[in-house]
């Protein structure tokens, strides 16, 4: 049996479509982000500008969250040495999920290793507990929540992005007595765009669904607080379950789930993903904790990061780039061809020493593949400007499309096939 | 619907059959592992010495480890700022990956945030690219290995724990022609006892299977440079895939696959765990790798770890506690039912502040519930022989039994129901 073959042909299916990843070798550079040290396959490293970072706040690289970090490696240890159960239950981890509990006003909160991870375990263990559960899915959700709603066993109805009429008319169609299960995101994080919350809260309501938000996009950095869009729109309470990530807004790494004290202790209780991992490290849980308290009482790195984003998009705009409208810090620029977005994203790195990776199916639909830029309050003016330079060149250069995008433009890219993550998608 | 009431009950099931999991609240003290404060109900703090840790060698306070970690802290900052192909490949990521594949002798590595999510996400891709895959489980796996398992949507044969006969008969009945999988542990954690590794190779090679083996227990702590009990006995060239933790015997966290480079790259291009997850922090991976090299380069950990071991169940025995006999650094005491061994874990923190947590089913089956004790090399002879008071103590106040109980034991209790977790397992 030629295993190595099978496997080999496996990857050259990806390279055949121009889909094949290559890892850029990036080294941060602690007080000067978003600089980093690129090393090219020959092992030259240079310095270059990450303009693709999802430490969208710069928090990865806080003084104050790399002294927690620091100050509890030293009196703590790196590792928390075992399970939640068996001996890893850190004090900084309690603490952590205390503060996540009240960052969304709820009773309780739980912190897993990855934001991937809290969404797979909790959306499954959530609808298996839930006898004959029906769940409804927002078309584009995460692959992780695809997972999720997959590994539950449940049946599941696809609502089309953001479509509440959709969503109504497919919550209309089953059994009141049924338990039902809503779940989707608030910032999409691919286009940009925002759900109609408060719209889908109404109808949880009507129909007595519990709703699962993904705030991955959105935590830190929306909200008074940075307890992310439903805060900022008034909704955490009517929301059953908040899920969010510590690795992106909060610059750290980990994911977690907010909630009352009965889904919580569920979850905690049922869930092999949570039960048999090795718990975050107090170094881990210190620094996550310092990072959503100075968010939480501090605003202003989200008023910088809105500014810069805002600029970052008109600017672009301006030099007849084609930049997607959106409603959120992300800012999308449509390529609409996996050859040429690669070619876009190698040509910024040679000549420009910009890094920005190519985004490719099946992370967004085919024919939609698209360079993802993500300003920072970190991103200065003049890195704004030299941004500018370099797209406008590479445009120009490799002849790139200038029509504009919308986000309706995903959504309406997708077929029936998308509707679900092919086995070997990701 | 009354959502609130499902989940209370579905927990409340989990205490009458006292199984409900308490998390002790413990804060390490670097510099004097195994000792940690312990926080009570009403937050009052004591010192206790932990039993049951998996940072098996204490290397998560090592110095040096420590030192790797506040550095890269202080030079790169505290997180990763994206997946691997959004800006997440670090420097010292690509270092502990080249660091892990020389300590298997394999071309590559891969690491994943957990050996929980390493096993998941390996075994299903890897069984999802080999059409018609047929895959052989030990029957005692550990849960995310079945989770990898089920989650690849192959046909499955579980032979029964470590029966190379079974085993054999099993492959004998599947067309050659066709691709299989044999997927088992080196270390089984709850028993302590260890897998004919040979033997399977040499069925694997006679049937043409790939070997997919867990060292979680075993890297760092067996093998001249810590490679697990495959380097030990000299079979790591035989074994295709091997899967190990940078959370125990390394004392950080993270987990990861080492193999030829065909099968890490397909693995990485096409498994949604990994695409979608933030990478691993520098500082982690630095620290994982600082200890890696230091276990490569120093037997001394691992030569206090096997005498304190065998120390330890040396003078339980001694004493007449049901030590069940293992080849391994695992010492469990089997209590035989849950309400017992979470009294005996009880009494132990209360009135002797040692603490081990109590082992209950579905972790292990039912009438084999135990205390699973875990002795590194930073457990003085004093404290073992404090320990030896406090349950010889703690065994003739709850009239615990003292028959002595062996591996074989866990095997037998399992029906054919076991063979696989049930869905709310874990």
């Amino acid at each position: 049996m030629d295993y190595r073959g099978i496997f080999e042909d496996a990857v050259d299916a990806l390279r055949a479509e121009k889909r094949y990843r290559v890892f850029a070798d990036l080294e941060r550079i602690a007080g000067s982000f978003p600089r980093a040290r690129y090393r090219d396959d020959a092992d030259n490293a240079r310095e270059i500008t990450i303009w693709c970072s999802n430490d969208y706040l710069g928090m990865g690289q806080h003084e104050k969250v790399v002294r927690a970090m620091q100050e509890a490696a030293g009196t703590m240890g790196v590792g928390a040495g075992g399970t939640r159960n068996i001996s890893g239950t850190n004090r900084p981890l309690v603490e952590l999920e205390r503060s996540l509990a009240d960052l969304h006003r709820k009773e309780a909160a739980l912190v897993f290793t990855s934001g991937f991870v809290s969404n797979e375990a909790s959306i499954s263990t959530i609808a298996r507990l839930l006898p004959n559960c029906m769940i409804f899915s927002d078309q584009l959700n995460h692959a992780s929540m695809i997972q999720g709603v997959r590994q539950s066993g449940m049946e599941k109805k696809i609502f089309r992005h953001n479509d509440v009429a959709h969503l109504r008319e497919l919550l209309s169609q089953v059994d009141r007595k049924r338990p039902k299960l809503i779940v989707f995101e608030s910032v999409y994080s691919m286009d940009g765009d925002i759900a109609p919350i408060k719209e889908i809260c109404d109808l949880a309501e009507e129909f007595g669904a519990l709703t699962y938000i993904d705030e991955v996009h959105a935590v830190g950095m929306y909200g008074p607080r940075g307890g992310g869009i439903a805060e900022r729109e008034g909704l955490m309470d009517r929301i059953d379950v908040i899920e969010g990530t510590l690795a992106k807004g909060f610059g750290v790494m980990g994911g977690y789930i907010a909630a009352n004290r009965s889904i919580i202790d569920a979850v905690r209780s049922y869930a092999p993903e949570f039960i048999f991992t090795t718990a975050l490290p107090p170094a881990l849980c210190a620094a996550a904790r310092t990072s959503i308290e100075h968010l939480k009482g501090n605003g202003h790195e989200r008023v910088m990061h809105q500014r810069q984003a805002r600029l970052t998009k008109a600017i672009l705009a301006d030099a007849g780039l084609p930049v997607m409208e959106t409603a959120t810090h992300i800012v999308p620029l449509i390529v609409g061809d996996a050859r040429a977005v690669k070619a876009a994203s190698d040509m910024l790195l040679d000549k420009h020493n910009i890094y920005i990776q190519p985004i490719n199916y099946p992370t967004v639909p085919r024919g939609t593949e698209r360079l993802r830029i993500t300003p920072t309050p970190l991103h200065t003016d003049e890195m704004i400007f030299e941004l500018r330079h370099a797209l406008v060149s590479v445009w120009t250069s490799l002849e790139l499309p200038r029509e504009k995008a919308d986000a309706a433009i995903t959504a309406s890219k997708l077929t029936s096939g998308d509707l679900t993550l092919p086995n070997l998608g990701g």
